[in-house]
């Protein structure tokens, strides 16, 4: 993990801006001989894709992606393969408009990268956040689908919505198949009323909010993991916390954890018909950094959009001080188009740790 | 970061078991020309030891260093130096009881790595945890205080206990130097009475607790991190989630932003003496993953120690079910001794994104 | 460097088959604020191009390369400068002739990867030698071209060919302006007539010849390098053998050091006008891994071009006994092309080292 | 591969000076289950060890590897077996005399590492070469013993000396067994009374010779190796690099390719009893940076040792110009012990490409 690689065997390089002419992803390492086309990357890409909804970002990008290498349509094979070679893919940015950032070209927008950006490279790419923008998750997405792919069906990897702004889910109500049902990947269709009416409130008063994902990974085998500081769950941790607007991770009882005693955290193991079964998943799947086989079970906290209409104070270039208003296309809570992205890095990581295992466990 | 290395270019390898013959680390590339000697080291380490109040495990263990490379002593600079080659240090077990764990030989102890290493390795060292042990978090701290030596005293980095169990601090009462002065590194003096109660009922009743660490890193300059994947909050992440028992990390308001609009998460700026300053710290000092020059706060979870007197449900590894009650001696709040340990994986974070940093700007 | 990714901090990522849409490179570690665009790149590609003369394929390649990120042309500016983000490039395949493959679809070439690559994946991309086709290295020419601009006028990277067949040049003759004039970059303009003749004759008979390359870098300082295994020279040789048919790498007096005795090896120092001077240098410009500031000397052997119209014994993909002539577009001499690419890779690891050096000496 | 790490999966640390306490290896990504013990180690140390014939240091180490940490010996398995967790190993420095280095404290030794690190570090541990000491390659070996045992039996690694000076072995003598009963393991047991007068002769005269080690890996399967970058060649070359005094590297017929046809160079194959064969051996072994099943096949030139009584021309720390007579304790050719420690590094290269196969195969 450096800069802008992620992972170790499968391993993703991500670059381009969000108003430069493309952004992209190199795949180094996927193993040869699966199926791959551009069909089995883009229904992933259309879920985190903006304008599907009126509550995410109008901008109208159609994510289109393209396989430039690493796979080969072999006579012999009968359609589309990895080859080993590295997996190049490319999205055009199609509705990019930069005019609209002029008025951001000499201001730091709070809460945005702006101001850290000129601290550490002495100039920024301005339009619509540069290389900072929450568009570069759309490799992430496109390289976790590879990444599912390669794992196949028996890994399942789920995200949903389960808070907004102080609203939390009903846990009783939790179905998955309704995350595909309402354009907040809600598992409780009981709140999704609720989170209509709080986000138009929000945006007409141009305002944003945070919100909370959580993954479930299902159908790990117990062993996956590199102690001690390539734990499974360290690895989650820092993929999370790399996603634009991240402020917390946790896994299993998380932060909960702290006001527990220990008869109730540790998660007491008896025979199940198939072998060993844990009474409760307090630990989220991981023991010691290693998969113990139950669902993995990840949260993370989404900061309110930092774009807003609400004037702020700031500063400019010059040091002089100064108000901004975010005009312009926005998601009014960014944790809905994170549910995806949170899917794509967990995808990513368990893909990494696979081929890693199998290179500890060669003898 | 990968298996048992941690760090890109101020970069540390632990090695070594609980109940081995020693244990240690070995840090490549530390700048040359840094003052360096046991007697920088060894106060950290005392800050960790174990056996220094009732509340924490009475193993005794000297837990004394030695530096056997990349050190010189030069007559003509007046002291050891470092040269730039490897800082190899070995730290030896002296107190290790092995014949304690012959009675968990067998099993899987519910909460601890047993199980996973036994799946992920097909054996285990099982005396004390082996690798799992937490007694590997010495050699984090020795290599910790190499960083701090490096980095030098315009860079601080205070750890404290803000939570055992539910019982909370008063944030009101943050003093610092009060974290020097009682056995829970607690900022708030008040509160340490009623912990000792509770830690004091919990040893009794052969049970244990949670706990929550707060980090402050302070004189950071604006610019340290490396997006997108190697951002200083991601990084800091993994580092915690890392040390043995953390269930959640988060950065300045961390799961609390979910509940937040975005007119107060943005921190607003200002002129400040020395240049802008931040009206609030929501962010906790990292703006795009690159550090904003404000305190940098890092909050994580550490559940209760799973080694308990109290009788929980296992398995053997026959498949068998049994049950265990764990004796010996072990931390009834093993997130106690995790904030020295939380403080020295923050102090690596930081020299080798310093260090980082320093390589890409060179032109 | 692992798979398709080379460096440490200036790192890059290659993709890309003879015969797919494109091929392309990823640069991640750039240092921000250095002035770059097209044309900074296109002449370093220019020179590696196939079809400039009857001595190489007559493959017809543009080989036009696009920087798709990591360039912003910021009118505070006054230009396109880096941003510090990673710098894709994409060049197009225009001339793929893949029908001309499918002879070879099913046999495996003699000197080819084409049986490696089948016994690694279990399948491959045969068009062109599909990622094993040295047009990956169009790829390395274009990220050595960003090294060199990143460096600037005082590190001078020139490579020439010393050798073709058993014809070596007569090293009185060396002119580094010649290597400009004439199709072999060879720094003796007298030998030129000799190889002439000599490659029409192997081209005429179907056949291939090998060749020497031999790079020198000039103007590095003293104190480059990272001791004991990312060693300057190690790195070098490494860089040098990943090119494809190099089959030897040597530096400084190389093999011939074999045969030394030390009085004669070792080179002498002296003062000279502007510091430390060596009397020789059969060390090649390193000591220890570390340059030594002068001259950096590196030699490369280059394999025969192994697709040749002479009949050769080999195997198909149903391990049938069989024979190939190979047709299609190919050099006589791959030697020759060998040339920029030996200066682009020279030009990354100088790059990336002096990044690792500014990252060791931070403090 | 980066400062004092060396490999990916199967990764090795090493630190320690010439003339420090001790000098160890920490190895991790070792696979568990794998016996092993000091008893493995040793014989190869022993191999490489100073002492051992008058053609050799005279410096007097027993180098005795303690194996710290990551072998456990569990009643169940009846001996000790790896864990999985990472394998320290030390060695006691104990026959240092640091004293007879205070003649070159202020010096730069011709040939040597003393002026680059001066250079590059502003300082240097001067007794005995400190890190720069080939001492540090008995960490290596150390390693390499560790490494074969994960091998196993059927992949076997043997090194043999094939010229010392000017004087070359007869190929047509070559009995591998013979490697084992001379001091300079020579394959040709007719060349050892010559190379015996000849290192007599040089000792006498305070001179040194440069040699030719070349090294010879059986049993491989097809398909090791990591294209483009990390090839199985480009691992080790640098790998071969690394070796205090190697100036250059080859593989199958090296440097003599340049001098040959496409139609004499390219291996042709034919179907064996067991598969495929190969009719010759010019590209050593690989093609295209993956394995072929033939025999690997390695050279490397080292250079004469700098240290000579013969006196040179070089500066002192002060750059004022003097000369230099090395006494003290030296191998007049570095070449000999070369042979275990080149044995090593590629018992290491075939270690971590083994693994890192396996890593991108697991699908």
């Amino acid at each position: 993990m450096s800069h802008n690689t992620f992972g170790h065997l499968f391993r993703i390089t991500t670059w381009g801006e969000s108003h430069g002419p493309a952004l992209g992803v190199v795949i180094d390492g996927c193993p040869s001989g699966i199926a791959l086309s551009e069909a089995d990357i883009q229904p992933w890409l259309d879920r985190r894709r903006p304008g599907t909804s009126r509550h995410v970002t109008p901008r109208n990008e159609a994510d289109q992606v393209r396989i430039l290498s690493g796979v080969f349509e072999d006579d012999r094979t009968g359609g589309p393969v990895t080859t080993g070679a590295p997996i190049s893919m490319i999205i055009e940015n199609t509705d990019a408009h930069s005019k609209d950032y002029d008025a951001i070209r000499d201001l730091w927008r709070p809460g945005h990268a702006d101001y850290t950006y000129d601290a550490k490279y002495g100039l920024r790419d301005y339009r619509g956040g540069g290389r900072s923008s929450a568009r570069e998750t759309a490799a992430r997405v496109a390289a976790g689908a590879v990444a599912r792919k390669m794992l196949g069906d028996s890994i399942t990897i789920r995200g949903a919505l389960v808070q907004i702004g102080d609203q939390a889910i009903d846990r009783g109500n939790w179905r998955w198949e309704d995350t595909l049902d309402n354009p907040f990947f809600s598992p409780d269709a009981a709140i999704v009323e609720q989170w209509e009416t709080r986000l138009d409130d929000l945006r007409r008063a141009g305002s944003s909010t945070g919100a909370i994902v959580e993954l479930h990974v299902s159908g790990l085998p117990a062993g996956l993991g590199a102690p001690v500081y390539g734990k499974l769950d360290a690895d989650m941790a820092g993929a999370m916390m790399s996603i634009p607007a991240v402020k917390g991770v946790e896994i299993g009882s998380g932060f909960a954890s702290a006001a527990m005693r220990g008869e109730d955290a540790a998660d007491e193991m008896r025979m199940g018909e198939n072998g060993p079964v844990f009474l409760t998943n307090h630990n989220g799947g991981v023991l010691g950094g290693i998969s113990t086989g139950q669902d993995l079970v990840i949260r993370f906290a989404v900061k309110p959009t930092s774009s807003i209409r609400i004037e702020r104070r700031t500063l400019d270039r010059d040091f002089e001080e100064t108000t901004i208003s975010t005009r312009g296309r926005h998601d009014p809570c960014v944790g809905i188009r994170a549910v995806p992205v949170g899917e794509a890095m967990a995808a990513l990581v368990i893909a990494d740790h696979w081929l890693r295992h199998a290179g500890q466990s060669a003898f």
